[in-house]
């Protein structure tokens, strides 16, 4: 079985769950009816199961390669495919229409975006990278700037990328020591060495515009002297073609565990020439628009991973004929029944459904925000929008790439002895998805970034908003008896999340290291209640369906995962909550030597 | 930081907790003094931290090389290091005095096999699979096989290997068709072909004593009419050295996601010479033998692969500078605090440590058992031990080793990005660990053997003992003030226990898809409860030591890490409970088309 996008399951949410057809007033979405949109998404799952999906083990095992030029070729395949995507624009899905791009809802994009990661990681984030470094451009670039370079960008016939990282500086972008000097033209010369460089050089595309945070000579130490550039590997010339090659190079790659198809470049800049992108000594704010949205597509890749690897482990359950069903044998004539009679097999394959259906609602739900925010004409609706993308983009990020490695854990398990051998896709999944737990800050720094600073945010207002959203839908369907066990498990559980959110609000501000301490726990409760609320919604979606009269088995089947969530995931709650409670004390009490 | 083995951790378990000096009249016990076995563990030490771990890279990046001739050969270093180890003795540590062996406690080699693994997992399958074979044919060999075979098996002079799997089985041995055809002269010729074949062929001993399952010629279908064989590589001659090539081959060697520096092998079998171990038709049960050391041995892994990532993910942490804590500066003179400060990750090294210290505890305490079910002169202490091996052998395979690979992929996650490069050991091993959950019966086979074999067999008896022991325990200290939370704790969980082995009696009998559905749970609150005890025991004879006087931190530490352990990570109890419960209704209601 090859990779199949889930179409079905997508329209389904976008059409039934988030009533896409009500915000046909907003620009984008008046050509973005659902019918178009189910063509849009049908076209974009045939590019990516025939021309993505067959190269993803082709990347993996042949890699880039780097070459002492400092060019980098990509895996057999890999261009003649991006060519292909290019030519169909689908990059340009989402892109400002001001600037050549088709303008379709960020929540559509979502969705496409689900698939490509799905299909070809590796392959995925070159055009990924490149729609982050175009936020950046849209959001802080001149008005020459951006005509300049969003066009081709948006198009992805110009790459680009995010340098942050250094040698010493990860997580902390204070460390920072690349240097900007003015060179009295207005422009700078940046000097320093960048690592783990996304797309930092390949042959795909005919110039990459890397973002590059630096230092202007004599700015301030710390995060508050921090300036964004816009530093082209080819100076454009007059006509806005790429010119003059640029004084930087690729000069290594890194040795990975997983998405060997897509180059992380070590990067040297050598009196390289930049363009101030945005204001001086303000680059990280601006970096954080590429960051904010990096962060929402790493969650994206987390379920997308899942999805795939899940489809892989079904695949094997029902062909692998191994033992009897503990019930007797549901292949008599067979020698040996396959091994999706199992429940210890079937457990691990709807452990997997139920987060990837409720995550994927939650992802898309989320993206709506993402296009209120930019949008809706009512700044109510743009505050909240706005407020929610704050909250829950840590929790898409974190929750939905936790939950996706497991999946792909889980499917190698389903795998048997096969799932180690590389003979399966099972090993890809697990080592390409393993990667999303860690970049774009780490799981680690999105929880941190959930409790210190997102729920503290204008006085809780996020969190507040999202209480009374699910008080709300709580009480409106209270008295419907068939979501019954999804309203009393939702308001279970947003009860804990509320408890928590009590507690921490009292003894993160007595002691900070209770904040750190509660911080993992607290996002995975916060992904239960998330998803809890999505399946509550897919529930009432699906059962309006069946008393209409639609007898597609796929509305009961939608049920009984909902319940299974509800049975089988959501008890971890509790335990998140006892957990989170116990507070630093025992955390912090052994000396960093007693380790 | 490089590999460290846990003497100290190790000897403190084997005097203080298991109180290995009472056990000094049974054979072997003797020469295993708590002096001795210090001596004979810090040498080990030595050799494990100085040979053994400085090739574990080299194994997985050069891998074993096959070629056309048939032959294999290890990584570079491997065979001078196999040599030394054999020169040293180590493999007969615990081999029989009878057949040239030292005899030594089952539990003091079990302290042995930790290091090996951890420092060089891939490399201490060799040797580990030779004394799988050598339980074998000890248990089930004639005086001759056993004259000829063990003395150089024992001393790992002469290979051995397990040859279970077909490409049509694995799990489900009755599908097995390799043939065994009798010669007439008492031999057969075997004729079939094996995969996953660790440690088929290689260059490190001078013959490979291969084990295969296989069918007589006109035996029964299934598993009734399997039988063993002993088919060496090299057939003995007159003097029981390495005569004539036997026919059979290692035809391929299997690509495979980690444990590069092991070959895995498919193997060719071609009217080889064989000689018959044990009874006809009875090899199922033989290879049992074989199969509980080798159990054990994988859970003695999972735990060593956990043990050496948690130690590189204490190095990364104490050096890697990077932001500051969240109570102000720690390292106020450095450009940033270590990251040991944050309490995110401090939470990722005491999950590691209190499931490490505790499945240290329980891993040599069931090794124990193993001792006393074949020495101890008393029948009942034989009986119970017996029980309790067959009992705790699928939890502390299973349990060990899930949580050994979640302390692996949470070692990577505290190095950040640097993790998921191959230039730090952190994705060895996530990549090697992974192979423990699957190979000697995937953990949901585990979980199975635990729920429908070990509960059930003799009415329960094995879980009733374990419960009456751990009652009698809560109520000799209940008494004790010190001890309150560790007994607390202790009595819970074993009531939740118990609670969810009464579900299983009444619910798994009326569908037995019950119990598969209940299973992982089921193992997962077993190994919860095995550690609690565990814990509890730590616990008591640390606070012995320090009500003695003893001043040494380490008996602090452990205290404290016990009651992270009640706080952390025993909440996952009540959520296991509550998860087993809901049975396996929905879980069967999906058509196996419809996932």
């Amino acid at each position: 079985m090859t990779y199949r996008a889930p179409v079905r399951d997508q329209t389904f949410i976008l059409r039934d769950v988030l009533n896409l057809e009500a915000y046909a007033d907003l620009p984008g979405f008046e050509d973005a009816g659902i019918d178009t949109v189910e063509q849009v998404l049908e076209e974009g799952a045939r590019f990516c199961e025939e021309v993505l999906a067959p190269l993803n083990a082709v990347g993996d095992k042949e890699g880039c390669h780097w070459s002492a030029d400092h060019t980098v070729r990509t895996p057999k395949g890999f261009k003649q495919a991006f060519d292909k995507m290019v030519e169909a624009g689908w990059p340009a899905l989402m892109a400002d229409p001001a600037y050549g791009g088709q303008g379709l809802p960020a929540v559509v994009a979502t969705a496409f975006q689900e698939m490509i990661s799905a299909a070809n990681m590796a392959f995925g984030m070159y055009p990924g990278l490149t729609a982050g470094a175009y936020a950046a451009i849209h959001t802080g670039g001149t008005d020459e700037q951006k005509a300049l370079y969003l066009p081709k960008m948006g198009a992805a016939k110009w790459g680009g990328t995010m340098n942050l990282t250094e040698p010493q500086c990860g997580t902390d972008l204070g460390l920072l020591r690349t240097k900007a000097v003015p060179a009295g033209d207005g422009t700078y010369r940046i000097s320093g060495q960048k690592i783990w460089i996304s797309a930092g050089e390949h042959d795909l595309t005919e110039n990459i515009v890397h973002l590059v945070l630096a230092r202007i000579e004599g700015a301030p130490a710390g995060v508050k002297g921090i300036s964004l550039f816009i530093v082209p590997k080819f100076l454009p010339d007059a006509d806005g073609n790429p010119g003059e090659r640029n004084k930087l190079a690729c000069v290594g790659l890194e040795e990975k565990m997983g998405i060997h198809g897509n180059a992380t470049c070590v990067m040297a800049y050598d009196e390289a020439k930049g363009w101030l992108l945005g204001e001086e000594n303000a680059g990280l704010k601006l970096m954080f628009v590429m960051m904010n949205e990096a962060r929402l597509g790493v969650g994206v890749q987390g379920l997308a991973q899942g999805e795939a690897a899940y489809q892989q482990a079904v695949g094997f359950a029902r062909d692998r004929l191994q033992g009897r069903s503990l019930t007797g044998p549901k292949n008599a004539d067979g020698p040996a029944d396959p091994i999706i009679v199992h429940p210890d097999v079937r457990r691990m394959l709807m452990d997997s459904r139920a987060i990837l259906e409720g995550g994927r609602a939650f992802m898309l739900w989320t993206s709506l925000h993402g296009d209120l925010a930019r949008l809706s004409p009512d700044e109510a609706v743009r505050e909240k929008a706005n407020d929610y993308m704050g909250l829950m983009t840590p929790v898409v990020k974190a929750y939905l790439t936790d939950k996706g490695f497991k999946i792909a854990s889980d499917s190698m398990q389903v795998h048997g002895g096969s799932g180690f051998t590389e003979h399966f896709p099972a090993s890809q999944y697990l080592r390409d998805s393993r990667i999303t737990l860690i970049y774009e800050g780490t799981n680690g720094i999105q929880a941190l970034d959930l409790v210190g600073r997102k729920l503290a945010a204008k006085g809780g207002r996020a969190v507040m908003s999202f209480f009374t959203e699910i008080d709300a839908f709580v009480s409106e369907n209270a008295a419907d008896d068939a979501l019954t066990p999804f309203v009393t498990g939702l308001k279970d559980v947003k009860d804990k999340l509320q408890d928590a959110t009590m507690w921490l609000m009292q003894n993160g501000l007595a002691d900070p290291d209770n904040a750190g301490a509660a911080s993992t726990d607290y996002l995975h409760l916060f992904g239960l209640t998330a998803l809890s609320y999505m399946w509550a919604k897919l529930a009432k979606a699906a059962h309006a369906r069946i008393a209409a009269g639609d007898t597609d088995p796929f509305y009961a089947n939608k049920l009984v995962v909902g319940r299974y969530f509800l049975e089988r995931l959501l008890p971890d709650a509790g335990a998140h909550l006892t957990k989170l409670k116990t507070g630093a004390s025992l955390l912090m009490t052994l000396p960093a030597d007693a380790f």
